[in-house]
C-alpha cells in the first residue's frame, strides 16, 4: 500500500477503533461516546470518551486529523527555514490517549502516535508510551518496559534505550524535580537514518500503537481487584494534581492543540475527573507513598 | 520616610500581618500557619496557609522578598536593552494571596501587589484584584467593582477604567474564550507618567492592598450562610479546574515564579484543595450556572 497521509489517517482509525473494543472489554461496564468534530481551518477528528466505567474513571482515545496554513510557532523553527513560510501547509493527524482509572492501583497510562507533514516535502512521525502509577509495582514496571523493549528490539538495537531516555527526559516536572510517572517511551521528528527508512519507521511507529492495547489491558488485570482506601484515594488525587501540572505547564501536545486552534475538549480530555492540591504535602517516611515517589525520577532501568 | 527597598517590603509584612488577622476573624475558626523559606540565590518569605477553615477551605497569604541576577527571560525584554545584562541584578518583593472557599456561594479572590527593581534604575510597580465567583452575583460583583474604583478615583480619573480593561485582558482564558471570573483591576510597570510621580503610584498601590481585607470579608459576611447543594458543589469544582487551568497556563506570576526558582508550595497554594474536569460538560439552559457562564466576558460595565 502506498505511504501516504490519507492512508497513514485511515490507519489510525482503524487503531482507534480496535483500542476502544479492548478498553471497553477490559471495562465491562461502559461504552466509549463518540463525538466528531470539525475544525475551521481544515480537517477535524473524533474524540471518544469513556466516564464512570467498572475500571476507567475518565478516559479518551481520540483521533484528529488537521491541515491548514503552518502556524506561527512551527515556522520559527529552525529545521524549517528553508521553506516558504507564508504558502507553508501543514497536516497532522495521530492517536491520544488518556487513561484515568477509578482504582488508585490502577496506573494512569497515556499513549499518542502522530503523523505531521508539511510543506517543501518535510514529514515526521512521533510517538511514545508512558505510564504513571499512583503506586509502582516493580513487577509491573519491569513488565511495562520489557514490552516496549520488544517493540523497539524488533527495529532498531538502540531505540530503546534513546526512546527510554526521551521519555524520561520529556515527561519531566522539572518545578518538582519529579517525572510524572515510570516513563516508557518517547519519540519524534522521526524520519530516516540510523540505517531506517521513513517505511521502516513507520512500521515500528505502527507496532507501538499496536501495542498499548494489550499492555494496558495485561495492567488493569493485574490490579483491578486489589482493594484500597480513602488514604490511597487521597494520595491518588494528588497524584492527579501533578498530572494535571505536566500537562498543562509542559505538554507539547497541548501546546500545539491551543496554538493551532484544536478542540479544546477534545485535547484537555487528558485532565482527570477528580484532583487535588495539598499545601506542601510530605508522604511519611517508609510509606508506600514515600517509596513511590522515590522512584519518580529518570534514568532507573526497569528491564 | 524614604522611599526605598526594604522600607517597602516591610510595609508589605504588615500588610500580610494585618490581611491574615482579618482573614482570621472572618472565618472565625481556623489560623494561618506560618513557614519561613529562604531562596539560594538570594532573599526569601513567609508563606502563611489556612487550610480547613470554617469559610476558607484553603488560602494562602504569602509575603516574599527575593533578589539576584536578573534571570535571562527578564532581559530579553526590549525594554531592559540598555542594562548591563551580565552584571544586572533584580530585587522583587510582593504579598501574593488566593483564597478557595468551601462554599461555591462564597467567591475565590485573588490580590497580588508587588514591587520591583533591577540594575540601571529600573523599578515598578505592579498589582491588582480580581474575584471569581462560582455563581455571579449581581450586586456583589457591583459592590466589588465600585470599591475598586472608589480606590482608582482617588488618585487618577482615568486609572479604574485602564486597570479594569487591563484586569479584564489579562484574567482572560484564552482556550476557554471566558474571563476567569469577573475581573477587577490589574496594572504592571507603574512608575511615573499621566500627571502621576513614583511616589503617587506608590500611594495608590499601598491602598490597592488596603483595600483587599474590607471587601472580601464584606463578601464572606454576605454569602457564607447561604445553602448549596453537591450540584452546587460539582459546579464549584468545575469552575476551579478553569482556575488551575489560568494559573498554570496564563498566570505571569506563577511563571516568573518558575522561572526564578521561587518556592513551589509557596507559588502553587494558589491551586485549590480539589477541583474537577468533566468533558464536555455544559449547563443547563436557563441555569444559575449558564447565567454564571454568560457573565465570564470582556466589557462588562458592572459600576
Amino acid at each position: 500500500m502506498e505511504i501516504n497521509k490519507d492512508n497513514i489517517a485511515n490507519w489510525l482509525m482503524q487503531l482507534q477503533d480496535s483500542i476502544c473494543s479492548a478498553l471497553e472489554k477490559a471495562d465491562g461496564n461502559s461504552k466509549f461516546l463518540e463525538e466528531k468534530w470539525e475544525r475551521a481551518e481544515g480537517g477535524g477528528g473524533r474524540t471518544r470518551v469513556m466516564k464512570d466505567g467498572a475500571v476507567i474513571e475518565k478516559g479518551g482515545v481520540n483521533f484528529s486529523a488537521v491541515h491548514g496554513k503552518t502556524p506561527e510557532f512551527l515556522l520559527r523553527d529552525k529545521e524549517h527555514s528553508s521553506a516558504d513560510k507564508s504558502a507553508s501547509e501543514f497536516f497532522a493527524t495521530g492517536v491520544s490517549i488518556v487513561i484515568h482509572p477509578n482504582s488508585p492501583m490502577v496506573p494512569i497510562i497515556h499513549m499518542n502516535i502522530r503523523y505531521f507533514e508539511m510543506t517543501g516535502g518535510v514529514k515526521w512521525l512521533g510517538g511514545g508510551i508512558d505510564l504513571t502509577p499512583h503506586y509502582v509495582v516493580e513487577d509491573d514496571a519491569k513488565y511495562f518496559h520489557s514490552e516496549l523493549k520488544k517493540v523497539c528490539d524488533k527495529h532498531h538495537a538502540n531505540y530503546y534505550t534513546k526512546f527510554k531516555k526521551w521519555a524520561d527526559d520529556y515527561f519531566f516536572i522539572a518545578h518538582r524535580n519529579e517525572t510524572r510517572g515510570i516513563g516508557g517511551i518517547f519519540f519524534d521528528r522521526l524520519n530516516d537514518g540510523d540505517g531506517m527508512s521513513f517505511e521502516k519507521n513507520l512500521s515500528f511507529w505502527k507496532e507501538v500503537g499496536e501495542a498499548f492495547a494489550p499492555i494496558y489491558v495485561e495492567l488493569i488485570r493485574r490490579n483491578k481487584n486489589k482493594s484500597f482506601t480513602e488514604h490511597h484515594k487521597q494520595w491518588q488525587l494528588l497524584r492527579r494534581g501533578r498530572y494535571v501540572e505536566f500537562n498543562l505547564v509542559y505538554d507539547k501536545g497541548t501546546k500545539f492543540g491551543l496554538e493551532t486552534n484544536g478542540r479544546i475538549e477534545s485535547i484537555l480530555m487528558s485532565l482527570p475527573k477528580f484532583a487535588s492540591w495539598e499545601y506542601n504535602f510530605v508522604p511519611e517516611e517508609n510509606s508506600e507513598e514515600a517509596k513511590t515517589l522515590s522512584l519518580l525520577k529518570k534514568e532507573i532501568n526497569w528491564v
